[in-house]
């Protein structure tokens, strides 16, 4: 196994800059990873030809002997989710019934990264129309959790947190509208940032002023993510309501000095059913906290309504996608989007009027709460990977889950609140699995959850435990 | 009549604050207007007693006597739009359902005014919940045209516009989700500008994501409408979707040049039938806008759906407000509110989903519409102002209006595509009732218009015809 492979995303694209290192070198690097790990956990579902992707790498060279200007991400590959849109390349949203798609446009996201120079050499695995965090879908199969192959990945961005964790490739890209960020970072020991609505503006968008689902950066280090929302945060006009910083805001340096600095501390947000397994990773971290100079205490905000909200705006969603889906190719489609589909069908606009109405109460209150508290601290999810031949957990400490996503609802109450928050790894159960921590910020301040995840990363070195399996092939 | 009441805003403001004049002979003078004009045109409905806003007068003068700092606003007398809660002074939305309504605490808008030094002396009318651009409500009956007291004053912000008109107050604020703001601009020949949602943050509103409804300032001329909006615009947490430019940034110098600047002229938006005498008040000064250099090339925007979108995000507005109303109060409800909220609540989620969609496919549309044309002229109504007897239009040119607000199109189409759009006066019908032009910008570039509409003003000069009826009076 190359070392090129695990270096971090910021050093391999410096010293891909700085011609220290070849783009070929590191494309040849991470094709063969993936040639060596991919079969095993199923992460990279289609793959540009071999020979294409080196013409990519040879090409990124070539600009830099020219002595062209180049982007941050200048020469690192990069395999984009299969929700994202990529011009001539496969795109199923892990559904039969877009098989065969093959877009004739690159969404922004891939646009931007594409101009930053990340190299695309393939796609990563979802769960059918991301829905649902287990990745899955008939088309390709599970994705499994490299720490443990009988044990699911998560999801939605299942395939790109497994690709990380892999050494597959440096940076991915993902999305998140219950978790979908969050909860592969949490799974799989890398990082999964969800940015405030808009920061990575997205297009096309169904619903342009939606502020359920977002796009955003996942790698193995807060400071990679960083380096790569730096290339695909700021405003594009194709977004109506991007935010206004440009990216180079999140090129800044992430140390900062954390004394006095208030920290709520509420691993299971008021009541949530956790399996012991994670809340004794968080308590066994809850001293990194104190020990950065945070003033640490025990507060729960008031997230009441979270749950209704969260499943009005999300089956109102998923009607807009589905509800045509549903009429032409019901028999391809799974239970679960069958139902949350069905469920969006039966709501009135009444129903989705007071969600939002219930959704400004709660932005209200979390915003009393975050004046006294700069950061929230939980549980990213309330068990650690499960069993992959199960499509969802039905239970948790013996608590029944009413439905497919309800294991869910430390990251989705998050998502209601429109705050930015992270997956920074965290620790280990017993048995080996990963588990991360959920950092919440303040509304907008997406910077200063990257600074407090980059100083507990920097303490804590948790993110360095490499899947062992990836000593067994080597 | 006193020469201080039609001064302009800025010059009051200025002469106050290097105490050229007083802010007491100001009040004293805006006193005696309203008690002279206001029986006649019923435009303030509420009045705070005389002594006491003498009393804020000489406070104010106290503060600059004593080398405070002021606001920009400070000594200027304000009357407040009886749809914004006011702390301790009756508010009732024009409904008896809160005839005796005292609020508690001021809205975001009112608190922002007072702290720049504005003077609350009292409530302007307003339709019954705002509903409709006809200002008329069973507590205090219809606020009258002072151009033509027999015709109405239009809405929602008709008590604003005509106490400007009258010279009973320099600035207004109002609120526009139909045209509540250019509307009655454009029927007493003053200024209405509806700025982006989230430039004026809104607070407490019920569904803070919202961004059909915005507030917005008035005055008789755009440079005072620029300098109420350096008070009011800005940033403030209690708003999640407030735009991040400080209200100093439309305390810059309206001047431009306007030489090559691309205009499409398109005074029916593409077919909307106009009665003809507001066409040739627009036809009269489009040479204006080629005189200051502008290349004025006559285009249409396609803005098709724009009518289905505005009725369900408006009908979802109305059941989230007036659901439990109807069930309460039904009795004390005008026909044209129930009918609306009814509408609303006869509309599913995907109703509203599709709306939405339909709403980004406009953006989009105008987005691109827009990079070849960096303004657009329209009509702000397609009617001048019509009997005060008459709640509403209904028919235009011979075409029927299907509905209470159908008559509003030219207005609440330039609402749902998001953008800024003022009132300016135009001209005068052939009976001298006052028409204005409405001038819509890019999207989020409230300060471009406000440099356009500043040009026109200046060309034009329009707004300098005073109500004959106050010659009467005088």
């Amino acid at each position: 196994m190359s070392d090129i492979c695990f270096m971090t995303a910021t050093e391999m694209a410096e010293r891909i800059r700085r011609r220290d290192l070849s783009a070929r070198e590191v494309m040849e690097a991470h094709l063969a990873q993936i040639k060596r790990v991919n079969p095993v956990v199923n992460a990279i579902v289609t793959q540009v030809p071999e020979d294409e992707a080196l013409a990519l790498a040879d090409a990124a060279d070539a600009a830099l002997a020219r002595g062209e200007d180049v982007g941050p991400l200048h020469g690192l590959p990069i395999v984009h989710k299969d929700l994202e849109e990529t011009r001539g390349l496969r795109t199923t949203f892990g559904s039969p019934i877009y098989r065969d798609y093959v877009p004739n446009h690159d969404t922004l996201l891939v646009e931007r990264l594409k101009r930053a120079g990340a190299l695309t050499i393939g796609k990563t695995n979802v769960p059918e129309f991301g829905a649902g965090s287990q990745t899955f879908n008939p088309i390709f199969g599970p994705t499994r959790n490299p720490y443990d192959t009988t044990k699911t990945c998560g999801g939605s961005s299942g395939g790109a947190a497994v690709a990380l964790a892999c050494g597959m490739i440096p940076i991915a890209d993902g999305s998140d509208t219950g978790g979908s960020l969050r909860n592969p970072g949490n799974f799989n020991n890398v990082v999964g940032f969800r940015p405030s609505a808009g920061r990575v503006p997205t297009w096309p968008a169904a619903m342009g002023w939606s502020m359920l689902g977002v796009k955003g950066p996942m790698a193995r280090t807060v400071a990679d993510v960083a380096l790569m929302l730096s290339a695909i945060a700021g405003p594009d006009p194709r977004s109506p309501i991007s935010l206004p910083e440009p990216g180079s805001f999140f090129a800044r340096p992430l140390e900062r000095d954390f004394r006095g600095v208030r920290i709520a501390w509420c691993p299971d947000l008021g009541g949530l059913p956790v399996d012991p397994r994670v809340t004794a990773v968080l308590e066994s971290q809850r001293q990194t906290f104190s020990d950065l100079g945070c003033v640490v205490e025990e507060a729960t905000p008031d997230l009441s309504d979270a749950d209704e909200i969260f499943h009005v705006l999300r089956a109102l969603n998923f009607a807009v996608r589905h509800a045509e889906h549903l009429e032409t190719h019901r028999d391809l489609i799974k239970d679960t989007v069958i139902w949350n589909t069905e469920e969006g069908l039966k709501l009135s606009a009444l129903d989705v009027g007071r969600a939002e109405v219930k959704r400004t109460a709660l932005y209200h209150r979390m915003r009393a709460f975050f004046e006294k508290y700069e950061f929230l601290i939980c549980v990213v999810n309330q068990v650690p990977p499960f069993d992959v031949e199960q499509p969802y957990p039905t239970e948790i400490n013996g608590v029944p889950m009413e439905n497919y996503i309800a294991w869910m609802k430390s990251a989705y109450y998050i998502t209601v609140t429109g705050h930015p928050a992270i997956s920074v790894p965290c620790g280990f159960t017993p048995e080996g699995l990963p588990v991360g921590v959920q950092i919440v910020g303040r509304y907008h301040d997406d910077f200063g959850v990257l600074q407090l995840a980059h100083a507990f990363e920097q303490a804590t070195q948790v993110w360095r435990r490499r899947p062992p399996l990836l000593e067994e092939l080597a």
